[in-house]
């Protein structure tokens, strides 16, 4: 089951807000409909908004091509789009990280025509999934060698950093995956992840179909699973790292931080390198998206609260680098001090796109 | 709108289930309709789950009453079937020293028939209810004086202490009430408490019908509320209190202790006498009720995960006197050490009923 396809110059997407119940495909030749689609969770997860948005960076310049008028009108219809695009959810840093990039290409590149534009944006689309499959394999790797030794291991995540969240095995999950796969994994603790359930839909239907012992828990119930002792240790994906390792993460993500800390669980984030925002230092910068009271007031269109109540509903939370054990990456494993660490891992990326 | 009312030697219990869409009552003329309401929480909340045994009780001596049999063999129907219903739920104590206290007046008195049996019991039935009401009163003017002087307080509430669990004002919600009555109360944040919503169903509901200022927020978002400043304060009921103060309450209660010790938030307790259990020492010791994996996998009857995974759901936690700031009572308020502050308790009462 693939959530996010390039087929026939359009985009197809898994839509995610009809699983477990229906398995529903939605074919974008516009790209008004992958920004929709961002935005009403159809296609969710950072990593996986960051591919979605490249190839509706295809859609987009196909339509400027399509227009009757000059070059110039029709780059710059493009960068309007562009920057429509990025904005359609403000949390998640890969999103604007793969139009930036992106974008840069067009901006820096000699193009005489919009079909060059064209072809050239659809290399770099297709360029960011194939890198996404690739670097979640290597975090997948990276992340386990934390559990060396290790075995019957009981891991709690929340939300859900799977294959559905990314282009490849997941963040958190690709990590779980090796694990599994390794024969050192006894148990994955999901939190439902209220209020849209991305852990009850989307974490335990990826790991039960992939015959991955799953046990579902409401979140709640995290902080007995730990007294009980039943958690080894929690894993994570994010939305955004700033410069000293504090985390954007799907709201509910920093009161397991808290937990942990006190049941002294290592508490890890696995999040490839587009999720790093080296233009922010402090977590409390980075905006948080509010979204609509109707969330939390139903669920799947059935009322679960009086009407007319206020309503609390940030879709994510900020973990200070303080409760960070570590931060999982492609390029390998990041420990406090997080401000040299992450330093040294842009030098290391930057290095690495110049040779 | 009453919860539990004695009505025409029947027992009204409003579903709450229900709640808030229907408001539906159910007529009680039998003690297992009283045992099955309890079972699937029809009528739910420690107090008023006593209460509702102690009217339970009636029905069942009714029916002893009605058999065709000596005194001797109507009275051990009744006591076989006391036991019963005091079996129906396992962790809130108060149904056990209902039921106890009523049996305890029957096996001591000198009775000759079952009407007398009824007579008495019927009595004590609406006594229990009627102090409930009364110590719930005691409870928030008691609970309200750890707020002297203070304005604007956000008060976190989580599942359903108030009314509808109670035969009166409610516990943590009658110190709420109170608060609000004496102009102190800005705004109370009430978590939804899954996997049942008491918290959205319920406690936004008896608050909104108040018109008490209610913010409703997922379980995962209680953390974000205490990081941001939201939090002044946190009162929970409880199911049950040992002798050294460690208390079992819905689950979920133990992360909030854990997370308003993070934060430095106060976490207050309020629960009348009848909840502590003067037998235990030790909170691992008070069974755990654990519930049907029904009520994680489905919202509101609607299903919100695959079917065929594991499933954790127990009913409540225990939150270790380390993290109770203080527990509120209709005798006052009792703080560390609780080992002394609630043998004091024990013995003023004890004295009481002596006088």
């Amino acid at each position: 089951m693939k959530n996010i396809e390039w087929c026939n110059d359009a985009l197809v997407l898994l839509d995610q807000t009809k699983l477990p119940t229906q398995v529903e495909y939605i074919h974008c030749t516009d790209w008004r409909q992958v920004a929709e689609a961002i935005k009403m969770l159809r296609v969710r997860g950072a990593p996986a908004i960051g591919v979605a948005a490249g190839y509706g960076l295809i859609l987009a310049a196909n339509e400027a091509n399509r227009l009757e008028a000059p070059f110039s009108e029709q780059i710059s219809a493009f960068y309007e789009w562009s920057e429509e695009l990025k904005e359609t959810r403000p949390t998640a840093i890969n999103l604007a990280w793969a139009v930036n990039r992106v974008m840069a290409i067009v901006k820096a590149g000699q193009f005489d025509a919009m079909n060059e534009v064209v072809d050239r944006i659809t290399k770099e689309a297709i360029a960011i999934h194939k890198e996404d499959v690739e670097l979640n394999t290597r975090m997948a790797i990276n992340g386990a060698t934390l559990f060396e030794g290790k075995k019957h291991l009981r891991i709690l995540t929340h939300c859900n950093a799977g294959a559905l969240a990314t282009g490849g095995l997941g963040t958190a999950l690709g990590v779980i995956r090796k694990l599994h796969e390794q024969g050192q994994l006894e148990m994955v603790y999901a939190d439902e992840t209220r209020p849209l359930l991305q852990g009850a839909r989307l974490t335990a239907f990826e790991l039960h179909e992939d015959k991955i012992p799953v046990t579902l828990e409401t979140d709640n119930m995290a902080a007995y699973a730990m007294q009980q002792g039943l958690i080894d240790a929690i894993i994570v994906g994010a939305d955004r790292i700033t410069t000293q390792g504090d985390v954007a993460n799907k709201i509910g993500t920093y009161g397991l931080a808290v937990l942990a800390k006190f049941h002294n669980i290592p508490f890890y984030v696995a999040a490839p390198y587009s999720t790093f925002d080296f233009t922010l230092k402090h977590g409390k910068d980075i905006p948080i998206e509010m979204r609509t009271d109707d969330e939390v007031l139903t669920f799947q269109g059935v009322p679960s609260a009086p009407t007319g109540i206020h309503v609390l509903n940030p879709a994510f939370d900020i973990t200070p680098h303080e409760l960070v054990t570590a931060i999982i990456t492609e390029e390998g494993v990041l420990t406090p001090d997080y401000q040299e660490s992450i330093a040294r891992l842009q030098s290391v990326v930057e290095a690495k796109k110049l040779s």
